[in-house]
C-alpha cells in the first residue's frame, strides 16, 4: 500500500459511534467521501463553491472491513485513481492508523463522471484526465476501448 | 430479485440527503443495516435489549448504486441470507421502490459472527443456523469445508 | 399538549443510536425536521421538487429531553405553529410514544423565511400565512408590530 | 466570548451539509458534543475507554445559528462550564471562524451526571467538581441551595 500519494486526517467523532462502541460502518463511507472530496480540491478539480457545480458519482463501492475504529484512534485515509476510463474512473481507499500504520479497512470505489444541470452522465473531463495522470503517475495508453 | 422473504420498508428523511439533493451514499449502508436489525428481530435470533448481546460484525460490503434516491420516494430493502459458513455469512440485499419494483441498489455484505463479551469471532451459532435455514428454505447440505 | 393537529411517525434506527444505547441526541433534531417537511408538505407550503425552492430556516432551537428512546420504540413527534410573526414563525414540537403517549422530548424552534435564490431574510409568504392559520386555528390578531 | 478556555477543532465533512448546501443543523449539536467529550478528556474526567463508565447526559440544549457554515469553513467549538449544582451542571459553547473570529452559533446545555450502571442520576462526583472549578476559574460558593 506504499502507492497513495495522498491521505487526508479524520477526527473520529462521538457522533460516529454505534451502540456497540466502535464507528459505525456506514461512516467508514463518509471518511472515503471526505478523502474524496479533499482529493478533488487538493488537484484542483473542483474549486470549491456549489457541489451542484462539480460532478461524479459513485456507482460501486466495497469496502473491507479489518478492524474496529475507536474514538480517538489516530485516522488517515488513503485514496488514489487507479483507473481513467471514458465515462468512469476506479479510486482505492485505506483508512490506517496514523501511528502505526495498521489497516482498518480497504476499499474500492467506481466513480462515475456527471453532469447535474443536464442529469446525465458525461466523459471525464479532459482537464481531471490531465491532473489525474501528473498526480498519480498513471499509465497515459489509450482507453478508447473503454466504454464504461 | 423474486426471492427475497423479507422487506422492510424506509422513509426517507431530510437528513438522509445531501447537497446533491439525493440520498448520501453512506445512508444505503443504514438502510441496508436497519433491514438487518429487523431481519434478526423477525427471525428471533436477537431479541431485544442491549445489542451488546447480539453478535454479527460486518466484515465486508459491496453497493451498486443503480438510482438516486429522493425525498419522498417510497422504499423498501429486501434482504435474504444466501450463505452460512462456519463463522461467517452472506447477506444479500435490495432496495427497491415499493410502487414500481425498480431498483435503487443491491448489495452484499459478509457478516462474521461475533461475541462482544469475549471480544472474538464465533461459530454462527446453531439456533441461528436453523433459524436461517428454515427461513430462507437453504439448502442444509455440509458446511465443514467452509473455514471463513 | 392536546393542541397539536399535526404528527409524524418516525422509525429508529439502528443508526440513530449512539455508544450509550439510545438516540443520540442530535437524532432529536433530526426528527423534527423531518416532521417539519412533512408538516409542510401536508400544508401544501412546499409542493416537492428542489429544497432550494422552499424557504425557512432555523434560528433557534430549545428542546427539553425527557427520557431516553431506545431501537423499537414506536414515535410520532407533533408540530404546531403558534406564532407568525413578519419574517418569522414559532414551531413547537412534542416527540412522543405512539403507545402510551409519555413524552420523549418537547422543543420550540424559531424558522424564517429565507429566499436561497437571492440568499436573504424575506416576509413570511402571505400564503403560508393563510394556510398555518387555518390549519392551526390561529388567532388572525394583527402582526405588525412584530418585526421579527 | 473572551472567557472559553477550551475550544476543540472540527472539521466539516460533506457528510454534515444537507440539500441547501450547508451544515445540517441536527450536526451542530454534533460538534458541541464531540467538544464535550473533548473537554471530559483534556480535564481527566474521562480517562478513556467505555462510554459506559462515564455518565453525564443532556437534558436540556438551547441553540442560536447565527450564520451557515459551509464545507472547508475552519471551525472550532468553544465549551465552558458557568454553572455546577448538585446534581446537574450547565455549558455555554460558541461554535466560531478560526480565522475572523465570526460566530456561526453559540448554545447552551443543562447536562446531568447520571451512572449508566444504576440507570440513575447521582450528585456531580466531586472529582469532577474541583477539576471543573480549577480550570473554569469557577467560584466556589456553597451550592447546597441547588437541587437540580
Amino acid at each position: 500500500m506504499e502507492n497513495f500519494h495522498f491521505f487526508h486526517p479524520i477526527e473520529v467523532r462521538y457522533g460516529d459511534l454505534d451502540p456497540q462502541g466502535h464507528v459505525n460502518n456506514a461512516r467508514f463511507l463518509t471518511y472515503m467521501e471526505q478523502a474524496r472530496v479533499a482529493y478533488y480540491k487538493h488537484l484542483g478539480m473542483w474549486q470549491g463553491g456549489s457541489f451542484l457545480d462539480f460532478g461524479a458519482i459513485l456507482a460501486e463501492v466495497r469496502v473491507t472491513f479489518r478492524k474496529p475504529i475507536h474514538w480517538g484512534d489516530p485516522l488517515k485515509v488513503g485514496m488514489r485513481i487507479t483507473r481513467l476510463g471514458n465515462k468512469s474512473m476506479t479510486a482505492e481507499y485505506r483508512i490506517e492508523n496514523v501511528q502505526d500504520g495498521s489497516e482498518f479497512a480497504n476499499a474500492t470505489a467506481v466513480l462515475v463522471a456527471y453532469d447535474y444541470h443536464q442529469a446525465c452522465t458525461v466523459p471525464v473531463p479532459e482537464e481531471w484526465r490531465k491532473k489525474i495522470i501528473e498526480f498519480e503517475g498513471l499509465d497515459t495508453a489509450p482507453h478508447h476501448l473503454d466504454n464504461l
